[in-house]
């Protein structure tokens, strides 16, 4: 993409009301733009970034045999009516009328809706075990919108559901979503932490959160240093003996932690850091199988209700825990399966007949290669043009100068660590295509 | 996809409420469920042929030199005051409140907020001329909503909106948007007549709609013959010329033709059918840019405002299009650019050991050679499963049965024409791979 044709309004300044730095910097990188109170437009570099996480979460739910579908965004009250959670749930919900005066809502999650589609389209043993899922805009109509995606009030969430004849069963599509939750933010190039949860109102006995440990996160946690010892390889690897060593080792939001009387971490292994919350699974049992009636015929011809459970990712926030964990000062530092463009090409003169010719050839050539690239052929000067691509943190800058030229040469910098090297057009090709 | 695993809540019955062919086969064939009046969930096939379709408008979108971003589905009600139209616009806009008692909406049409993020990102002709576009869910409360996702409440719509510095820039955008069109519509294999259409409350002076013929539509066309003569390879080819050629040739809405006192097209060559409206292009110029005060600084200083168009497809609806114009008795008739699978695999016999070995073995082998396949590998009988098979409307159907693995053949049927042959397993794959 050439930026002379792109929409891509990096800023300077740091808008004052933007506190953390992932939000700071999804402004100043020109990724999103406020609408509305914690309501965000995503900017063409934004959208991409959040297209690839959502990739990434889609392969994994697809790996672990989850089906897509797709669910609107307003649902009609009636529906939570009959769960019983229409007057439960607090003000975060936003409810509305429409022309006809029917009580509507904006969709927070999904339990009652995804039951009574698994009710019309499954009768038997057979249409079981299940687990459906869908990657929909959701709406919390939060008090204080703040810290930009990562509390934002319409967000992007990931919700699946499972649909099991017995508890045995649940506990089975547990793991699965268990196994893809870690391959997915592993994948994301996160370390996410796997804490034991309280069921709340949702009800059921098992559920776990999953937060990414930055130091502005939401959250304080405790948790046995071992779990820091998971590599990156277990987790992509990750099957059940994974889940149980994880689990197995202790780990408690503050809350949790402070009605332990007897922590079972010695001091020096007991780490407290903050979290940011990115996924959060329950296994619930028959509550809303029950109350909206979903009747499974078993093999012995008898009636069950299915034993369900929910599985969410924060897809928009994940963009901002992202951030978060990967940055430096001078902008994003993006990891290679997220960046919105692999490489960014920087023509230093855009007035320079002979350097723009072999920086267009450039670009042409990796876009030939299949590497995304942005290529800033603007015409303005090289400072501003480094200024943009750190901030915008792709992995690769690649730059162009006349002085190279002479040489024969064009300029690499790897974004994460600042490192340079000269080198020919072609070593330049073969690396970034690989 | 293993139908096994896969949730496909295909039904015999017509749903009562449903009138038109469309929604009785996009219900009988599990591609959608209605979870409110006029809002409708995605099940995994419908959904599949809604990704299909949305990546054709994106190709074609971006290849037109549009950069997609993306805006959220609730707006404020200021930025709608801000051009006069949150009065203006009637019920059908769904206007809500949040819990600050603040007034929201849920976007019906997205013109005020992309003049507000362009106005951001954009100072000086330099950063003209630029096309922006989204694929969005979006709301019009229908006072009646009917024809399933024809006329339905919440859809998805692809809405595109150009920048230019003059009105010269303006034509060569919306022609460029006309291109995309022509071609988008082609590829999903309908034919499109453009249609001029008056300009109405949106104000400028030059709009066009885009119809699908169908029996069903709710639109009365007449035009010149001489349109279908324009074949499938000068929309693909489509350029100014294209564009000069079908816009030089007669087309009306019957509210417009009835106003025309002599018609240009003599008797034996005007036809009359009627038309689904899939498309509609505006040039409207400065009426946002101006009331929203979007300032543009041109080369020689000047200030102005700038040249603006608005371009929707409504691709949710695309589906119900294609069906009224791609079906037959038996159901749907997918075109092979948008079908959910590309082939539909039958095993006969699921109760039968070497059959089910045999139509594992070519299951795995389509997969890995990359063919969509959907297998129907369920204990049923052969009826069914043709049915099932017919009603969901696959390009190909390939059925593996006992007798014919005894002759070491199994037979491909294609669904468009209910031809059917016998050939060995490796001619099959070479056919269905290619």
């Amino acid at each position: 993409m050439r930026l002379t044709r792109y929409f891509l309004p990096v800023t300077k300044e740091t808008p004052a009301d933007a506190q953390i730095v992932s939000h700071k910097l999804m402004l100043r990188a020109g990724l999103i733009r406020q609408t509305a109170a914690g309501i965000y437009a995503w900017l063409p570099l934004g959208l991409r970034v959040l297209k690839n996480i959502e990739a990434i979460v889609r392969e994994e739910q697809n790996r672990a045999g989850a089906v897509e579908l797709l669910m609107p965004t307003l649902q009609s009250a009636d529906l939570w009516r009959q769960s019983g959670r229409y007057d439960a749930y607090g003000p975060e919900m936003l409810r509305l009328k429409d022309r006809h005066d029917r009580d509507m809502l904006y969709g927070p999650t999904n339990e009652e809706m995804i039951t009574l589609i698994f009710k019309d389209g499954a009768r038997s043993y057979r249409d079981l075990p299940r687990i459906l899922y869908h990657i929909q805009w959701k709406f919390r109509d939060e008090v204080r919108p703040r810290f930009g995606v990562m509390r934002g009030r319409e967000f992007l969430m990931k919700d699946a559901y499972s649909f099991d004849l017995d508890e045995d069963g649940l506990r089975k599509s547990y793991e699965a979503m268990f196994v893809a939750y870690l391959r997915t933010f592993a994948r994301l190039g996160l370390q996410a932490v796997p804490v034991k949860a309280p069921t709340g109102p949702i009800g059921g006995d098992l559920s776990h959160e999953f937060h990414i440990l930055a130091d502005t996160g939401e959250s304080a946690l405790f948790y046995d240093a071992a779990i820091e010892e998971v590599t990156r390889d277990d987790l992509l690897s990750a099957d059940a003996s994974t889940i149980a060593r994880l689990t197995g080792l202790y780990a408690m939001e503050e809350e949790e932690h402070a009605k332990v009387a007897d922590c079972p971490v010695p001091a020096e292994r007991l780490r407290s850091r903050r979290g940011i919350e990115v996924g959060h699974i329950f296994a619930f049992g028959t509550k809303y199988s029950a109350s909206m009636g979903v009747s499974i015929q078993t093999k012995d011809g008898s009636q069950i209700h299915p034993q369900m459970g929910s599985y969410g990712i924060g897809v928009s926030r994940l963009i901002g825990a992202i951030i978060e964990a990967s940055h430096d000062e001078a902008g994003i530092v993006w990891p290679e399966s997220v960046a919105p463009f692999r490489v960014g090409l920087i023509n230093m003169r855009a007035d320079d007949a002979a350097c723009t010719h072999a920086a267009d050839r450039l670009y042409g050539q990796l876009c030939e290669a299949g590497v995304e690239t942005l290529y800033d052929d603007r015409d303005e000067r090289g400072g501003a043009k480094f200024a943009t691509m750190d901030v915008i943190g792709l992995p690769w800058q690649l730059i162009v100068g006349p002085k190279g030229l002479e040489k024969g040469v064009v300029e690499l910098k790897r974004r994460a660590t600042g490192e340079r090297e000269e080198l020919s057009v072609e070593s330049a090709l073969a690396r970034l295509a690989g």
